[in-house]
């Protein structure tokens, strides 16, 4: 095998491995061969046109293979998958082989133009287009069909021959990106273009709007301050603090969509042409046409899929409701508990064992939700979801309910039945900063930890004290392949999305929420920045043109925290005494504030453009373009047809 | 000059005509020859190629002329408009001429293959799209100005040279429309269809908009009958009527969009791209580069109009309301004083007298808003938008909210501020009956009855008693250029909007409001038909995919239906006397029952999909189809690409 590779060495003679796949032990030849072939097959053969090399390390050959591709391949893939980039007048601009002369920095022999990342994104896309012909199966494994259009690398990866499939690390690269992102301390922003050079639109997507997100929450942070200081507690400062927070919390979001269409603008992925979407990895049915596609393929039947999420996944869902309830009025008792406790026994033991419920309710929350999680993962994908979309949507409803009623229903249940302000501010801060300091731990110093000490056994092993610099490819290879793999940004936008619960949904009782924010959020950086560098494998870049669904899911969460803002003014002590005469007077006026405020936020959002006004400009001149290329490209027909009719 | 015309009839056997351009008396003939000259000229040489005749009447050329073009000039400009029509395989394309074969009903010799409203669509197109070279001013008339690519016929029609342009009716199938539109009495269906050949997609819309209304309140209607008939006063019936009504405005306003997805597919403009929006004619400005086509063109700065906007608009519609709310004080004054007078002397004629406040304060307030009209189109034409979608928009809000105040302003005074539920439903039936009655009159009946009278006083005039039918050409343009000008849809859209308020906002104290409306409905149809065919000028076909802006009035009406609802249940004594202990926990539970309910519908609004599902399948189908063609011709290009690469 290994011996039949040489020719591409001559072929390509500076290969860069881009991209790594491993295969099972033990996978056939024949399975290896045919699969490598088609790699490298030429594209009019219905091949991918790819270079691949085995890896070979001390053990010899392990099934590891090494992909690269040409750099006029690179540019032609680049075309296929529509990416956007800079031309020379500064406009953004479809990348297209005949027009290449166009863009900024391109020459032929500069094969920096495209970045490694969007290389790699090419190579995963090209590779999961790699469409059986008109085989039956993969030769070799009798059992794992195919039909004429199936991808094979996904039929590969969910029949277990494919292992995994990832980007390899630019170690050059990637040492100057840490140094300039977290290696030095220093104010300043994240240096956003390079992280999206590196890992792609939607990570860099996110720690923007993690960084805005945390300069957006400066301002109620530096408000709430002085209300710990000086322990203002008159209601009409809470009041004036949760208007300010109420109104703020609008504007932030909406003028992240406008931060949002400017990077997305500068990094070329707004403007980028939806792909047709293909079914999911682990989509499977019957045997059928697709209606819209008239291509056979599996089909899976709408109505049994809606069987299962009314008849099974709805229900299970109400019952993890019901039981994270039941969890909590535990928690109820055992506060109650300890404070009886307290009461008969006052020492410092007892007072501190006041925190012990809040603390153990939190770290029980969190199991929670972590297990809930994989049941969530679990029952979607059990649905058979067609779309990656669709899945991900299901998934995203299903988790954001649960967590939002886990993280939230105690407090909801301290303000509102309870009505006990001191307790939901003690309540509040317990529950912030456990999960806070959960989530640092669990999300990146532990992996931390965990990686730093394989790598040193490892390194041990290989018997060698070489720096990460001087290792060779092969080591460099079998260290990365057992990092964990990224599952995507889900985890750190749901972390986000529950502290922007936290903070807004009863900002009023509990200023300080917001400085606890923004100090979580400023490790947050560092922690998930170390996490993207040190601790996984390197994820394949994804092109996004904003945020998607957690844009509505903060939006939603900002309109429920204007009510609960209004009722708990309203319950409040201090408002209650301006209305001395009528309760009523007070319930009136304050659902008539809570009325004109949702009315402003909605006119808010409404008058607030989603694009700010010169990238607005940039599209309307994209469009005329393309516009009048058509128009151009119909005259000349018709002037042809004309001449044609004139002449015979 | 009409010597010179005689070579086109050779050309062109059997010239229809289609549209009638009408220059102002005493246009100067160089005007015109060089205006005719470009409307024949090839579109080679930046004319519009269509056919053109004077229109020779008994009293001689009158600066009339009929405009038409051959049926080959037809189909390519319904490639240029991006007309969609239905293929062979009964699915819907855009059509081109290349692919002309596989459309339904296509023959070469088949006239009929577009509809007539389609030619003149095609026709007012190239003629709106007819571009000045390098004239620098019309012909004979130096003060109107011309730069390259300026519309000629938008310059012609601003200063004055061209009074009109507008649709010839066809009244062999105009006579067919009305017989199955509404010359016979009967129960069904409008023929919507036939209404979208002759009028155009917008008005065809607008009609099925009406009758899918109409029936969407039947059940309204039908559940509100009983509550008259039996005199129900019992408030625990209101409360099941009002959120019957609440859940039902939600439904039907989501069921229409599909149900408009439906229409709009069938009739093709579901799938019809977006055409570059041009200036609109009365958009002024001093010359300078548009920065998105990069053309010279009128410029008008954006922070000039916002100025006109915010300093002059603004302010005006705010006095406009005020003074509207300082009328409807007078209105209560009066009512004050004929309730007053009707007690001191107690006759048939005082209590006579009850009503008159009523009836005068409905008529001052349609008065009222066709005045507003009046100025909020002058205001909206003076801030000097630049597209005509944003003069819509403004003028739109403008309107919507005067309306909406001055119709509903007295409605939410005595309900929520005199908290007299009788004298609310007295007011609510007479604003209700007497805009209807005013309404159809002013808008179908009397310009019917003015049109009737002038038409036969032209007839006598021509001194010839012939029927419509054996009228010249001559005469019936004559007849046609007196016509009023149908200006689109907006009142009729605004009249059911506001009779949607009427039914939706108080539905819980008067339930025969929805009766009055069906039955007003009913008319309306017919009245509205026989006002398009009878009284106006045919209409320039306008396609259109969807009712637009109205969507999100109906639904925002809707929204405030709930509110208004729920604190009206809550104020009647039924619902108070259920919570004979707490007023506080009445209205806690109106303030919870109207959260959840909006709850309700905006997930009912979020879960229903706006497109039917075949509808849905139709579109992704033709996107990949699309997609794939792409694709192909980017893999057809490489190929050839790599096999230059090869063999050189």
């Amino acid at each position: 095998m290994v011996e039949s590779w040489s020719f591409l060495d001559t072929v390509e003679s500076n290969f860069r491995p881009l991209v790594v796949i491993e295969l099972a032990k033990g996978t056939k030849e024949e399975t290896i061969e045919w699969f490598t072939k088609r790699i490298v097959d030429k594209k009019a053969n219905g091949g991918a046109q790819l270079l691949i090399k085995p890896l070979i390390t001390e053990n010899g050959v392990e099934n590891i293979y090494l992909v690269g591709a040409s750099h006029l391949r690179l540019l032609l893939g680049a075309e296929t998958v529509g990416l956007v980039k800079e031309c020379s007048d500064n406009s953004m601009r479809a990348f297209t082989y005949s027009s290449r002369k166009t863009f900024k920095d391109f020459a032929d022999d500069n094969h920096s133009f495209l970045t490694m990342a969007e290389c790699q994104y090419i190579i995963k896309h090209e590779l999961e287009n790699l469409r059986a012909k008109n085989e039956k199966m993969i030769p070799g494994y009798p059992q794992a069909k195919l039909y004429p259009g199936k991808s094979i690398v996904r039929r590969l990866l969910t029949s277990g021959i494919l292992v995994q499939i990832f980007p390899l690390h630019d170690r050059e690269e990637l040492k100057k990106l840490r140094h300039s992102w977290y290696g030095r301390v220093k104010v300043g922003y994240q240096p956003l273009d390079d992280i999206r050079c590196y890992f792609g639109e939607t990570i860099a997507l996110y720690f923007g709007f993690l960084e805005y997100f945390t300069f957006a929450l400066i301002p109620m942070a530096v408000i709430g301050i002085p209300y710990y200081v000086f322990a203002w507690e008159d209601y009409d400062k809470y009041v004036m603090f949760a208007t300010f927070n109420l109104l703020w919390s609008t504007v932030i979001l909406e003028v992240w969509k406008r931060i949002c269409a400017i990077l997305t603008y500068r990094w070329g992925t707004l403007l980028m042409k939806r792909q047709f979407e293909e079914p999911r990895p682990g989509f499977h049915g019957v045997l059928g046409i697709n209606p819209v596609t008239g291509r056979e393929e599996p089909v899976y039947s709408s109505f049994k899929r809606q069987l299962r999420i009314y008849l099974v996944s709805l229900p299970f869902v109400c019952l993890c409701l019901y039981f994270s309830l039941y969890v909590m009025m535990i928690y109820f008792d055992l506060e109650q508990w300890a404070l009886d406790y307290h009461k008969e026994n006052e020492s410092n033991f007892s007072s501190l064992m006041l925190y012990v419920p809040s603390i153990i309710y939190a770290v029980v929350i969190e199991i929670m939700n972590r297990i809930y999680r994989y049941a969530a993962e679990f029952l979607t994908s059990w649905e058979n979801h067609r779309l990656e979309s669709s899945y991900q949507n299901h998934l995203i409803l299903k988790v954001l309910v649960f967590n939002f009623l886990n993280c939230f229903a105690s407090l909801f249940y301290i303000a509102f039945v309870l009505f006990d302000m001191k307790l939901l501010r003690q309540s509040l801060a317990t529950l912030l900063i456990t999960s806070q300091i959960l989530n640092q731990f669990a999300e990146s110093l532990l992996p931390y930890w965990l990686q730093k000490r394989y790598n040193r056994r490892m390194k041990k092993r290989m018997c060698s004290q070489k720096t990460d610099r001087d290792l060779s490819m092969a080591e460099q290879v079998n260290m990365e392949k057992e990092m964990g793999t990224y599952l995507g940004t889900f985890d750190d936008y749901l972390e986000l999305f529950l502290q922007f619960g936290y903070v807004s949904l009863f900002s009023c009782v509990y200023p300080l929420a917001a400085v606890f924010a923004v100090l979580n959020n400023i490790t947050e950086i560092y922690s998930d920045a170390l996490k993207m560098c040190r601790v996984y494998k390197r994820p394949f870049a994804e092109p996004t043109a904003n945020i998607g669904v957690w844009q509505l899911a903060f939006e939603t969460m900002s309109v429920i925290s204007v009510v609960t803002n209004c009722i708990l003014i309203g319950m409040s002590p201090q408002v209650d005494a301006l209305f001395p005469d009528s309760k009523m007077d007070l319930v009136l006026t304050v659902a008539l504030v809570e009325h004109l405020l949702l009315a402003i936020k909605f006119i808010m959002a409404f008058v607030i453009p989603d694009k700010p006004r010169d990238i607005q400009m940039k599209l309307a001149k994209l469009e005329f373009e393309s516009l009048e290329a058509l128009k151009q490209q119909v005259r000349a027909f018709q002037m042809q047809l004309h001449f044609l009719l004139i002449h015979h």
